[in-house]
């Protein structure tokens, strides 16, 4: 099918442009890529979808959306400490639109070029916009960061600032003003934590990347590890600009069920705390401890949230609603 | 995302019902699968994305889709010559559906356990049906076959029948009468050739799956071996039921052009057909010569076929018409 082979060999063309690991024997342009395992690691593989109108709004610049459908996998293999490697791309496209497919290869390139990641395989077909990616990466044996090895006692951290991509969403949605651009950053290009997952195995207890909620998230983990967790809500780190926006209410909604932020929490032994403040240090990204695990409650609620006066906090929190990025109740 | 967290917990239910390769360290349910490579191979990566009304027509049954989803990316590891161990799946809905979802979980399952497949992670979002796949198998360093190794002078092999698939969607799409079901099994259920790639190991000197048409798929491999081919258009191995169905124009188009077959195609040194013949035997997969590879005749169609008295014979044959999978044009 013509239009299909066209967009395969364009985006040929950009990957053979990009410098190409060592360890890809075959790319782009047979019935499979042909890969070398290094020795002595494990491989650690996630596959996110994004969607149209479900995972980004429909205005975002298709280099955006290049750009967050590679975050959103680099940000798994972030939380599990794993080295990338290797990615391949499934673009479905409601037509061949070459300006549109470049420039979301330009957004896609240039994170796969922060973190050496060559794209190898994959394949486009013509349907409604959706993004399937694959991410590769390595981890020596034994050293991945899961999401079950929590221990009460754990102190828990955040790394960077939540709610922004939230933030951005709220101020879009109400359609009624500009969407701050520093928000919409958040929403749009989302920065995967690689380094800082890297550097936490041997030092994390368990981790996983924020991709739902704070609170939701945090319930995974705790659901994994059969813990409870007491969160410090008004610890959870903010930028001004989320907090000029937003009243206190609404900020700690967006910033406790949010999603989208791919910031990493992870827990660690309390006396890990300088080994923490070292990987921030070593980064340049800011990691704030945000509570404490604690022996698991049973049935319900693992994660319970408390404001700095030690008032427990209630809000509906269901975590981030993917499946809810519409603007039909705005104005125009 | 409750909807999404079900599902997934589904999807997670009926992989841990299925037997778990060895070498599977954590399999759904983190953020990342953790794999254990195998010792002194290579691993093949092949990924492909399935779109309703462009890949399947949008009466076919859920565990249909989900075979097809894992066979089409069986097949292209089948055509690398490697032996497949581990999947991923993503799949788009447009609602919690749980039934359809069990059912798809029945017929990907099914083929998964065919061939020893661990479905190790993925994701479950909203959005219009679409299902993406990656498959990963082994294959021992330069081994794996490939597109580019075909020579002047090799033959051209086949296995199974081709056209079936195409044929039923030619009536599906005519809308006048029933699809005959061993038509439409071929479309709905495409065998993946694995055990014929995995013998074809050392003997193939180039090879292919058929998924855009014989036509189509020979011209990729002249384009990458810098060859030509002579078909046999009439060599082209059928069904007794496309014969009678379909006039012998009707049917040299079909099987020469329509796509959706998921058989090898592959170049051999002549002296090999008694190896092809043995793989046959063993495989019980009939395989066919269908033509010999020739030099490049520069640019243009590098696949000239001939019918049986030696007459050229041309058709307006461009490949698999993914993008078009629709009958708007039936009566009903």
């Amino acid at each position: 099918m013509t239009a299909e082979f066209d967009l395969i060999a364009r985006i040929r063309a950009h990957a053979a442009a990009a410098p190409r690991r060592g360890d890809v024997v075959l790319g782009i342009g047979d019935d499979a890529a042909l890969l070398q395992p290094p020795v002595d690691q494990q491989i650690v593989v996630a596959m996110d979808t994004l969607n149209v109108g479900v995972h980004f709004p429909d205005d975002t610049a298709p280099g955006d959306i290049g750009w967050k459908s590679l975050a959103v996998n680099l940000s798994d293999l972030a939380a599990m400490g794993a080295d990338p490697a290797w990615c391949t791309l499934s673009l479905s496209l409601p037509g061949a639109d070459a300006a549109w497919v470049d420039a979301f290869l330009d957004g896609f390139g240039a994170l796969a070029a922060v973190h050496g990641v060559t794209l190898v395989g994959g394949d486009t077909t013509r349907g409604p916009l959706s993004v399937c990616v694959a991410a590769h990466g390595f981890v020596p044996p034994g050293q991945a960061l899961r999401r079950d090895g929590a221990r009460p006692g754990d102190g828990v951290w955040i790394t960077g600032t939540v709610g922004e991509a939230a933030a951005a969403l709220a101020q879009w949605r109400a359609g009624s003003g500009p969407v701050d651009a520093p928000l919409r950053a958040r929403l749009d290009r989302p920065t995967p934590r690689v380094d800082v997952g890297l550097r936490l195995r041997g030092v994390a207890s368990a981790c996983i990347d924020v991709s739902d909620g704070v609170v939701a998230d945090l319930g995974h983990l705790c659901s994994a590890s059969a813990v409870g967790v007491e969160l410090a809500i008004d610890a959870l780190p903010w930028t001004e600009l989320l907090r000029s926006r937003f009243d206190l209410d609404a900020r700690r909604a967006l910033q406790a069920g949010g999603g989208d932020d791919y910031e990493l929490c992870f827990t660690a032994p309390a006396a890990a705390s300088s080994d923490v403040a070292a990987i921030a240090e070593a980064t340049g990204v800011q990691i704030v401890r945000v509570g404490t695990v604690v022996d698991a409650r049973g049935q319900g609620d693992s994660v319970r949230a408390f404001d700095a006066d030690g008032v427990a906090w209630h809000a509906d929190v269901r975590g981030h609603e993917h499946f809810a990025i519409a603007r039909s109740d705005r104005p125009g």
